[in-house]
C-alpha cells in the first residue's frame, strides 16, 4: 500500500517514521476557516478537507486508486470557548501563552483516512496542565521562536515542557498526531496494523 | 556552570539537549540492588547513588567543586506490588508486557542534583494506561528489540505508543527524566532556570 501523509508538519512526519511506516508527503493548500464552533467536529472537518484536497491532487495526476491511503490531520488548542490555532505573530503568541499559563486546556487532533471511494474520521482530546509562567518567562519563551508555527503557541516536545506539569491523554495527540486512535482507525478501516501498512 | 549528566541513557541525553542545556556525560557503575520496597523512595535512593558515584569519580580526578552540577536519575515501572526494571531477556520482556497490557501502571523517576557539599532529590509519578495486547502483538513487539533496555520492557516514545491509550502526568517522566520537576528542583537548588544553567 502506498501511504501519503497530507501534512507538511515535521512533527507528524517524525511520529509516522517512529511507527515504522513508509510514506510520502503530498499536501495541498486548503481554506482552514470554518464556522464550526465545536473543536472535535472542527478538526475532523479540517482533516477531511486536507485529505480530500490531497486526493483531488493525486487524482488529477492519475495516481488515485484503492491501493493508496491518505492520512490527514488537524490540531487545535481549546481553552474555554476560545479555539487557538497558530499565532499570527509574537504578540499573538504571548497573548495565547498568558491565556494558557497556570491552568488546564484541551488539545484536540482530528484524523482522516481516505482510500478509493472510502473515507473515515476520528478525533482525540488530551488535557494539558500548564504551571504558572511569569511575564518574563513568557517573553523569553516567545523569543526562542519555538511558539511560532505551533497551535496554541507552544511545543509540548520542546522548551514548553518545563512549564507543563502534566497531561491527561495521548501525548502524541498534543504533538499533532493521535497515535493510539490512528492505529485503531487504520485497523478498523483496512484490517491491518499501522506498522504492517507501510510494509504491505 | 559545568553540567554533568550521570547517565548513559540516550533518551535522557535527548531530553536535556531539547531543553537547551550544555552538558557532558560522566557515568559511574553502581549497585542497583536495594531492599527499599517503596518505588518513590527507591528511585531517589538509586539516583542519589548514581550521582554520588559520579561525584566520587570526578573528585578522584580533581574535578569536583561548587561550579559543577551533577544530574542523576533513575526510572522504574510499578504495577501493584511489582517493580519492573529492564527485562533480563526477551522472555522476561514478554512477561512484563503481559502484566502491563490492558491496565494502568505507574512510572516513577527519581532525580538527584549534587554540587559541592550539597545534594537534593525529588521524584515524579506518571500513570500509563495500556490498551489490550494480543499474544501475537506482544511477540511481534518483543521481536522489534525495542523493549530490550527499557524499564518495564516498552518505549513510550516508540512503537509502544500504538498501545498506550493515554497517560496522566509528565510524559518525559515516562521517557526517563521528569522535566517539570527537574526544572523546579534546579531553580530551588541554584536559583536559575534549567536553560539558563547551561549558559551560566
Amino acid at each position: 500500500m502506498r501511504v501519503i501523509l497530507a501534512s507538511r508538519s515535521p512533527r507528524r512526519r517524525e511520529i509516522l517514521t517512529m511507527l515504522g511506516v513508509k510514506f510520502e508527503i503530498v499536501s495541498a493548500d486548503v481554506d482552514e476557516s470554518s464556522p464550526e464552533p465545536d473543536p472535535t467536529a472542527l478538526v475532523q472537518e479540517l482533516a477531511l478537507r486536507k485529505g480530500r484536497a490531497t486526493r483531488d491532487l493525486l487524482a488529477a495526476r492519475g495516481e488515485w486508486d484503492a491501493s493508496t491511503l491518505i492520512i490527514a490531520s488537524d490540531t487545535v488548542v481549546a481553552k474555554g470557548n476560545a479555539i487557538l490555532g497558530k499565532p499570527a505573530d509574537d504578540a499573538d503568541a504571548a497573548r495565547m501563552l498568558h491565556l494558557l499559563a497556570g491552568s488546564t486546556h484541551s488539545v484536540i487532533s482530528g484524523i482522516a483516512l481516505l482510500t478509493g471511494e472510502r473515507e473515515i474520521t476520528d478525533a482525540d482530546t488530551t488535557a494539558v496542565r500548564f504551571g504558572p509562567m511569569t511575564d518574563a518567562e513568557i517573553a523569553s519563551y516567545v523569543q526562542t521562536g519555538e511558539p511560532r508555527d505551533k497551535a496554541g503557541a507552544y511545543a509540548v516536545q520542546g522548551l514548553a515542557s518545563l512549564w507543563i506539569e502534566g497531561l491527561d491523554g495521548d501525548y502524541f495527540n498534543v504533538v499533532g498526531l493521535p497515535v493510539h486512535r490512528l492505529g485503531a482507525l487504520v485497523h478498523r478501516f483496512l484490517g491491518v496494523t499501522l506498522p504492517e501498512l507501510g510494509r504491505k
